[in-house]
């Protein structure tokens, strides 16, 4: 079946889906649903002829097989509320659609970040109940980012800001970036790292149909770019820096045990051989101060509970990855599992409005 | 403090744990412990100028700060016997230590993979209730590579076949290695995939001291490689093959959901475009027929729960990575977690016994 009439079928599915779950919820229900990494695109970045694309397909084009993928990215609102009700979604926090504004050449980019934050904060305040939003910035300026992430939250309401991992193949461990984080800091708000293909040295290994994008080199790329803030010592400098990421925290929740484990046997190298070590904590100290994760793409049991054991019920965070992701099926696969109402509230509802700061349900 | 002192720090602890351990058993023990990823190094490897390194830091050197790692690895017989009574470890299945011969010269390679063949097979039958033994081999040249394999089946009583992830930056979904795969399913045995460095491309980003290494690099490494194989259509041409990965499978077990998921998507993107897909199950169909997982360095009960969750019981297998980890606090830690004496069984005992063929306890 080709894409479209996949598509449809996922949204006929969703529908269903939606229904059941819908069943099950009881009235008034006992907690907001708030999915807190759905994409958008702006008018701006739509038209600035981007292809989003995975391994040699296009993923997204304006007219292409499947634009009504790149159509429910570009609405805010009437469309994209009815899909929320109809699948019992409260509200979405809104992240510019990966790559965002980090393709362009400078000028270009801040421009198309500070658009995108004004097209989404207008959406917000048209519906303030159902939308919040990320700001966009452009780091290929580090100050101009500071500068507009600071704009976005103290004058547009957005709450935090939103990366797609690497600029022209540069991570945000490299110190020119690092205004960002004093922006981020200062204002108190978090920062979101969201995937996009590896740099180049990366991607000609990961360039495969199962080994390239979302399956699987998205969330090497984004696993590598926190992992390289730890050890650049990013969060030694910037202690109440708060940083998300999705997918089940790109798989480092598994891991947590062997990072710490492999990273004092390293230490103990280093320190042998008088290398100097920026990074003073273990990596799981890191990932439960400074770190969060949403469940974008990755809702299923086992890695959710694994990830509320390791890390805590208070740091996973419910993401749907629209319109990625079904959003009707996933919520539905959520309100089936085994979880107390308690902690299907904090992964729901609480812990995204302790993070981004939301207002409390009226 | 420094390595060697880190190091007799940790003996002293695997005592400690051992006794513990030992408390813990009942006696006559309900099941043998089988470890199926332990290091060794042959007198040629050790002997032919080799630096085993991590990033910037050297690992093994013959007479460097941790001349005690080697002469661990290169002991297999009556010191490391003696760790595994003291340890409570009944059978090592010993893989020459990462990155094996794939990093010499090929007619030096090929020399070197038969003469760690005989010297560890002698072992082997030293100890015939003891040790066991994995089949080194050059994928340099690889008929020469699967004649080796079939040498130590047949003519050394050796369970399979070790290679150490990537030969000089090419991966064994390249159809040249297929006498390989060939071999390992005619002959019904299993072939481990252990990682090393990444290639070249890879390394250059996964190069620090946290990103580079056993802490993530290894797993992103054989974690693509696994991938690579899918994506080839490996499984597909080899539908009996059997393959082993570490790290409790390189973080797969955590992915398998998404994997699937990612990888519809993407075939339905890929049918659309014509594009010739040699893949034709799911990654997890793969995952439940042709891979069997070990422990080895992640023997925490959540991610091991997890991989008998999504997997099931039968493919996970016990492993230390002696002397990497300590033997002695790993067992402990295991005996300590709350899983069934059934579970522990096929953990430690009866899942070995029937992927490696071994001869049952008299």
């Amino acid at each position: 079946m080709n894409a479209i009439t996949r598509r449809s079928a996922l949204i006929a599915g969703s529908m269903i889906a939606a229904t059941s779950a819908a069943k099950g919820l009881s009235s008034p229900a006992k907690y907001r649903r708030i999915a807190c990494e759905e994409g958008y695109l702006s008018p701006g970045v739509l038209s600035a002829n981007t292809l989003i694309t995975i391994p040699g397909v296009p993923l997204i084009t304006r007219d292409g097989p499947v634009a009504d993928l790149a159509r429910q990215l570009a609405d805010v609102g009437a469309e994209r509320i009815a899909t929320m009700d109809r699948d019992g979604v409260d509200m979405q926090l809104l992240l510019l659609s990966s790559p965002g504004v980090q393709v362009f050449p400078t000028r270009e980019a801040i421009a198309l970040a500070r658009d995108a934050n004004d097209f989404v904060s207008d959406a917000c305040r048209k519906f303030p109940t159902r939308l919040a939003a990320l700001a966009a910035f452009a780091p290929q300026d580090p100050n101009a980012a500071a500068r507009e992430i600071e704009r976005g939250v103290r004058s547009l309401g957005l709450k935090g800001g939103i990366v797609n991992s690497h600029t022209d193949g540069a991570y945000l461990d490299n110190t020119r970036y690092w205004p960002i984080f004093e922006a981020a800091e200062a204002l108190d708000v978090p920062l979101y790292i969201h995937p996009r293909e590896p740099a180049g040295a990366m991607r000609a290994v990961l360039a495969g149909p199962l080994t390239g994008g979302a399956a699987w080199a998205y969330s090497v790329e984004v696993g590598t770019h926190l992992l390289m803030l730890m050890q650049a010592g990013v969060f030694d400098q910037f202690q109440k820096l708060k940083v998300v990421v999705g997918h089940m925290g790109e798989g480092l929740p598994f891991w947590l045990s062997r990072l710490d484990n492999r990273w004092l046997e390293q230490r103990v190298r280093m320190t042998a051989s008088r290398t100097s070590i920026p990074m003073r904590r273990l990596p799981s100290e890191y990932m439960r101060t400074n770190v969060w994760i949403t469940s974008s793409g990755m809702n299923e049991l086992e890695p959710l509970r694994l990830s509320q054991q390791v890390l805590g019920i208070d740091r996973v965070l419910y993401a749907t990855d629209y319109p990625f992701e079904n959003q009707g099926e996933t919520i539905a696969a959520v309100e089936r599992m085994p979880l107390s109402p308690a902690v299907k509230r904090a992964f729901f509802e609480t812990n995204a409005e302790s993070l981004f700061r939301l207002a409390p349900a009226s």
